[in-house]
């Protein structure tokens, strides 16, 4: 069913408040779901809550807690997540970075000891709002077979990288591996068969069943005993050079678990789950006027859009289909699936609040 | 044939100086091309010196300007190299953003006015060398189709990352595309068809002949009228997420071309040929102590190379097999084909140098 934004923004500050988050912290998370389920992006909105309160209860997130800064230096920062959700101590490093790129042009962060983030694109857009540019990284459960293995041990990574441009930024933000594991629920919702090389089994044969792709990924997600298979790196096969996405997926783990001192991905489903991510700013002011730079993105964008192609088929620029999704959710409301209204139903008997209406 | 890595050397300051490169720029360009011969990336070695000569010929390259500083602040700094080859900017660039790195952190820096650079990862190893940690990426000629278009507009866009390990670093280096065209060529030499989904023509269709796929992409880099087709982004089919490599290539565009107000790649086959080039360098040793993160990149990587596999595979780290080329070719010389042999001979000739020996 469709609900309003916003009251699925005041649904969630109120879960979030009763479930011992500080209210500024439940206010940014709530608004970090609400983003990404305007967008489209419904796989890292409201349908991840059951799984945060289940986290909650289990104590692996602590909602109490404050995110805090370790150290400092002029162009870097190191943030405890303090065991409390991604979302607070990256928003709080990227605060941090940004205020480094406005002062000498370039600041990174690094979060540690930290949990889910939502979506990495939502701390890029944060760095764009003051006209800097930015990258957020984040490891992930191990669900990624590197090149030639028959086991995960890779995450699916999370990369994100936004630049200003008109009529919205730049904005590309996905998965390293070949699919994000939300399509492949897709799919089986659908009872299609997996259309591309995305998952392979113990042998590394390629598998096309939804259902038995799902069961593969959980098991590598969340089972310290593991079967093996796993998700592809993109690329897919051999052939088409899965090793370059296996190099992406590598320098993200180096950028987050390891200089975070953090778990790696592969070590997530054995007891210490903690994540780390990565934040980057830079002010592309300093290389030239923002505003030219900002149409030479956006010529270059169109001119992407217009080239020759596919009868039928249309050039979707990073970014594209999330602001068309935004524009019409914001008028129409987010979409939400049943299963996730079941989950929401249960949390606010649970909590005794009232459920968003239907639109 | 094989030569000697250090009359390799020599043969190549030699010509650089006869070319008029400025001597310590001469030494500097030859050491990037002994070095990828050394390291197996012969398709940047020795056998770049023909183009680059007839760069020179045309005035595309001025080989006794000095690439200069035109800007900097404590993150950031703006090179231009000065119609000179990229290896000098881009040298000078990583320096500079080496000295940030060590004083606040981290640096950035964006060459401008360049051209050809070499490998990626020679510039990411200069940052290894203090400790640091380093990125560099260019873009080139027009070589790529996007998602669903049917004519080549995004360059092959070279990525490299490196990171301390033992007993060697982690360097991830190579194109954005799903091959670079290194491995066409080579195909073509063998005779075989193209094993996997890289190249398209006018009609999106897959080119499986080496030679036909040749064709196209030297069209889609060099000539001014095009009649389409091109590499395809890594991921190869749509089915396969070819978006999110495309997604990876116009980020790489942004850093250079667009920062760097220079051409982007679709520009550089119509008149405009200047590249653009962007590095990046930050400290690790902020984050933690150095040896202890450089051991715990070393473990991950291990278990990597150790995992369950394919009987009969191997797991390649990126950067693995570079190493193993470089102790080897260390030892019995660099292998340089036979076409490069001709054009060395004629390089020889004409300014009445001597050839390297055969070893």
């Amino acid at each position: 069913m469709r609900i309003n934004a916003t009251d699925e923004r005041n649904y969630l500050q109120t879960v979030f408040e009763k479930l011992g988050f500080q209210k500024d912290d439940g206010i940014l998370i709530a608004d970090t779901l609400v983003d990404a389920d305007l967008r489209g992006i419904s796989s890292h909105g409201i349908q991840r809550l059951d799984w945060y309160r289940r986290m909650i209860k289990d104590g692996t997130i602590i909602p109490q807690n404050k995110a805090k800064i370790l150290k400092e230096i002029p162009g870097a920062v190191l943030v405890d997540a303090n065991q409390n959700m991604g979302h607070l101590a990256a928003n709080l490093a990227m605060d941090k970075v940004i205020e480094k790129a406005k002062q000498i042009g370039v600041g990174i962060g690094v979060v540690r000891n930290s949990n889910h983030f939502g979506i990495a694109g939502y701390y890029v857009r944060k760095a764009l709002q003051p006209g800097l540019a930015g990258i957020a990284l984040t490891n992930t459960r191990p669900l990624v077979v590197p090149t030639n293995a028959t086991e995960a041990f890779l995450g699916s990574n999370a990369f994100a990288f936004g630049f200003p441009a008109s009529p919205h930024p730049f904005i590309f933000d996905g998965a390293t591996s070949v699919v994000a594991g939300g399509k492949i629920q897709l799919a089986d919702k659908k009872g299609t068969a997996l259309p591309g090389d995305w998952v392979v089994n113990k042998d590394r044969q390629v598998v096309k069943d939804p259902k038995e792709a799902e069961n593969i990924l959980a098991t590598a997600a969340f089972e310290a005993e593991q079967k093996g298979g796993g998700l592809l790196t993109l690329g897919g096969s051999e052939a088409n050079s899965n090793y370059k996405g296996m190099g992406n997926s590598i320098v993200v783990e180096i950028l987050t678990g390891i200089l975070a001192q953090g778990s790696i991905s592969a070590d997530t489903n054995t007891g210490k789950h903690d994540f780390s991510q990565f934040v980057f700013a830079f002010d592309p002011a300093f290389f030239g006027d923002l505003e030219t730079l900002k149409a030479n993105a956006t010529a270059m964008l169109n001119r992407i859009r217009h080239l020759h192609h596919l009868p039928g088929h249309t050039i979707w620029v990073p970014g594209d289909r999330e602001y068309k999704n935004l524009a019409e959710n914001q008028k129409r409301g987010v979409e939400i699936d049943d299963k996730t209204i079941d989950q929401m139903q249960a949390i606010a008997d649970e909590l005794q609040i009232s459920m968003p209406a239907e639109v």
